[in-house]
């Protein structure tokens, strides 16, 4: 193993933090009080190691990433807060359960008074918004958890008008932001932070990733995907139940995914029912000995029937690339479930065999669901943590889950990079264990 | 932090691996083939780090843990491999999922064709077992983790009778044996694997663990975890919902958690129902001015509902020490939430306040429950990683997710150490700021 | 077949309806809009009949039940109405539904905007109750039936206090009172209507049925079972997968059902797992050679495993009977399921047969779930039902669904009878079919 | 109200009935052993009756329906019995339910042991049919409940074959043939009775409707319709958590419903999400004062966001129309769903008015899910039912549940007529009720 690339992993504070903490815990061990986080708590980030000396791959100054965590000191007086919180892009299960959290952990923790809900994303915090904010305690928000959405409501876009955004935190008084969204939200968030200082506001940024793909780098999992991979687990195993039980019936799921394939290779892990997962990661040919229409019309001939799971952003280079892209900055992708189902059609009609093929895109109700209980407890907490960066005086601050710990990632090195499945590792090599599909679909 | 205690994670052979393995995997990177792990690869045990310098609290050396995965080169001909795998102890969601993974790697990935489901445990393994083992296959085990429980039986038991364990499989030519379980199984594979050692016998056997309770150490969660805490969270929904509509209505759910309060806390963190959270790491009184009674009378006073989730090792001072161990070895524990149930009618009779209780003892719906899809994804893949550490020629080791890397444990160091609550630390500080219970409920 | 007992069906009203309903309706055919029910409108009660000639077992004249819905004509001026409800009794799948529909057609449909939800059941009637009623809109109830229970709250007793709960009436000025309960709760609205009238008070009383148990007469079921026993499935899928893996596995649970066994029975209908269904109406001996225990302990040594499930009046008279009744007037019942479980305990001990009792009570997780799909529009229904007969003067009333329409019943027959499981009939037959436990257990 | 339509509703049967049934049962009252149904035992169709004379407004003669289950004489000798039985048409919940049962009571009940399961319907008996049929019997069918589909595969079309398959039947010697589907499946149920009298063939043909949309006559509702809404609710529900939390949003949902809209009404009634429910037999107009698509406008500019579901088969007039049909001779229908989206899409684009339109397609997801549990008890009753037809000689004749009671329709009757959502009637009065849509939105 090369040394890994090392990253700069020392987060930005808004200055000194000064001010004695209401939470109550303490720094003492063993009076069964909760400890607070030392200001030099840290956790490795890259931790694969030699087996003989323990040494690891990377240059261990830059290996350290901070924990997060309620501190001692903080920086804002919890009086003079106005917290504002803002849901951004397409919806992902917990988002709910994140304001909650964040609305709590002021409100109960730190006694902040005013906490401001910013409607439809980004869009809620334009010069000309009609949108006007949401006040936020613990009885609005008690029980929105069980809800699937946002109750702020979310949009798209917005993020690059900086300036506009920071004039509205500032008429506002704004001084902690905490942003819920992918790495279009999370750029803006960070340019947000940026043109505070330059301005000279003191103004936390805090960024909880969002992401139902888990494409974003230095988050070991993003909230609301293990919602979203057992939602579409159900659509796996009814694509499955039609296709065993027609004749020649090929079961076709499309899942979240634009650019990185985990939701569809978690999904594959979890049943046995899915005979070829494509992802974005692992292209593949249609045509040809190899290609995937070939394997399939054996596997049916074979065993009458078939599950294709694919991401949505598998299979694009068959399609006509358009090159517009979304209100979020996303590359607008045709759709390779449409596409593939009609291949398919075609195909078996030329080779004369019958097939029945039944499409299933389950999308919106997976993007729609309440978070289950492990997504629950993960927003809880990140949530709580949010709260306790932006009451240090992070700022331009991710919170993040690495090796089970909750930690401080700055925003700009987590969004510029992307997560994906490594096709030669232990993931994807488990995902070939189950549905032990040919390890490549591509003609030589 | 003080420097940490180092462990040996070194694990034990059976001799050298010299046989090329089938599965079709390479050691090239990027020729798409997944890789094979190497026999150096390993993972950092202690991450914590000094920021500053990025050194962690423990030895280097002794702070490595050997990577799971399949290896290039296995001790075992997979044409004379006989494997066993035997389900021990109480019921878990997940079960059927590890033993479909096991058959499904051990006859798809290395063509083994003898594999035997010892029944009952290791009760099946005894002399005189009236149970045959089942001879398993793929189809066999197809959509057995539809099911709940295991398809193989449990039972409490047996795992000390060592010399007979052995003397059976030496009768039944088993060289493999996978063994499913809690800290008794566990100590029992051992000893087994020690003892058909001493015996000059070559068989490789590796521990599958397993703990509702998730109270084993160097295992970040156990299988199942998730799914029990998902559906104790219906039982504190239903409490709640019970407690708020009653006059006074107080909900009280046990859940497991014999010494570590896991699940408890865990599903207090899940949802904000829980206004008191029982565990048994952290002692309270029930009299008193600070104890349990007393604020939950403040609590009904106040709000007139409250619910308590009570983990079943938790208030075991109160009762009645019994010195039984029931079959698995473990300390026969009184029923609390009975027992509480009846304290705190009684104690609202006294002060004349009428109360509506109602008490909820999920245990079974939990342990019988199918794994979620969550769980079905890591037991799928603990089962094959047990089938890649066998057939490598691993022996007395257990797979464990660690950092969410699978990895090699020796069993005895895992067995030697139980994973408790830090009650000082975030998971319990989360809960608190969840329940916003008093930190201590001791009288001074 | 005898002639049938008959019945006078005739509903009481508290004068003309002479008032123009508020609800855009017609009485015209063709013209699409919803058409208002006749005043004549009925449907048969008793519908068996001889094949050859269609005449029924019933008197022609007392077989006719008026036929529920919206009048042409309504007896009270919306503007003058004030209409309470309250929920009483132990909670059940469906209250919060059946509140929310009474609110939106009061409101939406008839512009009825007085509109008062009593706390606590009865005793927020009483003269001194603490409890304020809660003042109910369409935007107070929207969503709550996304929850188990009933936002009013609910509990047993104070319907025996008519006088006083006629005061309050009075005093309130409320003239609809609609009553959701069971029959304790029925027997006091139709005395409150009676009084009422005595009084010379313009008050509507409308019943609810509400019994999880479904044991009210001339209702087809009641709201909340097909929620009640889809739960109680669950449970015994439980049980059976805890038997099944254990030595000579027995699961116990024990269902809601006083004095009738419906939900028993349907829940032993919807699986097959339940070998032996104990319900109140066929009672059966524990000892002796066709007793319980001894067809229990056949079908251990035979098959290994066994699941009972129990209704919670089954086996009453194996208990020391008390005298006492519950606050609603129901006679106290001995925990059969507790009892059953140790006397099997016991029993095995004594043959000394090893068996592992599981023993599963889910009474409040079921009795606290929010409604199912099913239930949701069956509550959805009865409650504008009951809005309708309300406006249109009916009183002392229960809105009823009889082969499968909503009807009008008068409250004193309904509550003067209770219904049974027909041992000799064919819904019992289906069970014996499915479970295949002997027709009887009693020894001769 | 007008006299009714009447109907013959005699049974057709094979011959005389002179064996003794093997189903434990009894003719006497009081003995705690289920009674056999006496042939001449029926109920009433038509139950609409004048309040005051109890006079139906059908003929007596011809009003009464025989009801289904045990005779004490039976037609066929077990021993001689060969049952087949077979599905028919596209997947629906709850079939495997119905083969378990209908496996169930001829093995348990009536102690038949030749039962064979035709695959992939009808065309599982043509000459040169490929699929062997399957060999039940009660441990291959045990726990398939758990499972969507049909272990027995299902096809369109074959019935029009009706001379092969009757040969097939007589080579296979086939004397019962249980044959599970909609009203295509049944029309060729009723001619391959008719065809086998001729022949003069002792067959008996019991027919078990399945239709998920219920559009069948003379049968309350249909299996899987249940399980089929309360999925459907799920969609919906996800629909109004993308509409309510998008700017302008708008959530559509199409479920099945080719020419009766009572899934679509069913779910609008579940929950008060839906805005606009849109079905076959109510016409609309999209354009126009009144038209769908301004009422929509008036809504998102009042509101912010709307939910429409919409029955596959409503605004087919907006249509190009295709003469196609499909292999159950079922007319094809274009799709709506993504017609209706993309004309809102146009007309708010020219409105000006942004929206975010998320359409929603659940369709296979819920024909493939397993029954729920009132579906399953449903189920387990019908399968026995036909059975019991079967066994008693009837032929051409189906199990239908009316009035809550099991009874025998003359397959023929079934077939002539189709059942609507009456617009004018109660059902859909209650939706208007509940969606508070324009009763018509058809422009003058």
């Amino acid at each position: 193993m090369e040394p890994s690339k090392s990253y700069d992993f020392s987060v930005r504070k808004l200055g000194k933090a000064t001010i004695l903490s209401p939470v109550m815990m303490s720094k003492q061990i063993g009076d069964k009080f909760a400890n607070y986080v030392n200001e030099s708590e840290s956790i490795l980030y890259q931790i694969d190691a030699k087996l003989a000396t323990g040494e690891t791959y990377a240059s261990p100054r830059e290996n350290t990433v901070e924990l997060a965590g309620p501190r001692e000191k903080i920086y804002f007086n919890p009086p003079h807060v106005h917290a504002a919180i803002v849901t951004c892009g397409g919806l992902c299960p917990g988002l709910n359960n994140v304001i909650r959290a964040v609305v709590r952990c002021f409100w109960y923790r730190y006694n902040v008074r005013r906490i401001s809900g910013i409607q439809y994303g980004y869009r809620g915090l334009l010069a000309d918004s009609p949108y006007e904010p949401i006040i936020l305690d613990p009885d609005l928000v008690d029980d929105i958890q069980m809800k699937g959405g946002t109750i702020l409501g979310s949009s798209r876009g917005g993020g690059d008008k900086v300036s506009e955004i920071v004039d509205s935190l500032e008429r506002m008084n704004v001084n902690v932001l905490v942003a819920v969204g992918g790495d279009g939200t999370l750029r803006g968030a960070d340019e947000i932070g940026q043109e505070a200082l330059k301005r000279g506001l003191k103004i936390s940024v805090i960024g909880i990733p969002k992401t139902i793909d888990n494409d974003l780098s230095f988050i070991q999992s993003s909230f609301g995907f293990d919602t979203a991979v057992s939602t579409a687990v159900q659509s796996v195993r009814g694509a499955h139940v039609e296709a065993h039980d027609s004749i020649n019936g090929i079961g076709l799921v499309k899942v979240m995914g634009r650019e990185s394939g985990f939701i569809a290779a978690h999904t594959a892990l979890a049943m046995s029912d899915v005979n070829f997962c494509l992802i974005p990661e692992n292209p593949f040919d249609l045509e040809g000995d190899n290609g995937l229409l070939n394997h399939l019309r054996k596997r049916i001939l074979d065993r009458h029937h078939a599950v294709i799971l694919t991401a949505e952003g598998a299979g694009q280079s068959f399609l006509t690339q358009s090159s517009g892209k979304d209100a979020s900055g996303n590359k607008k992708l045709q759709d390779f479930g449409v596409y593939l189902k009609e291949r398919i059609a075609e195909y078996f009609k030329n080779e004369n065999i019958e097939v029945n093929i039944k499409y299933i895109d389950p999308s919106y109700i997976i993007r729609s669901s309440p978070a289950n209980s492990n997504d629950s407890i993960y927003c809880s907490r990140l949530g709580a943590h949010a709260v306790h960066a932006a009451m240090s005086g992070r700022t331009r601050t991710l919170i993040s889950l690495l090796h089970n710990r909750f930690v401080h990632i700055p925003i700009e090195i987590a969004v510029a990079d992307r997560n994906y499945v490594d096709i030669e590792g232990s993931l994807w090599r488990d995902v070939l264990e189950n549905t032990r599909q040919p390890v490549s679909m591509q003609n030589m």
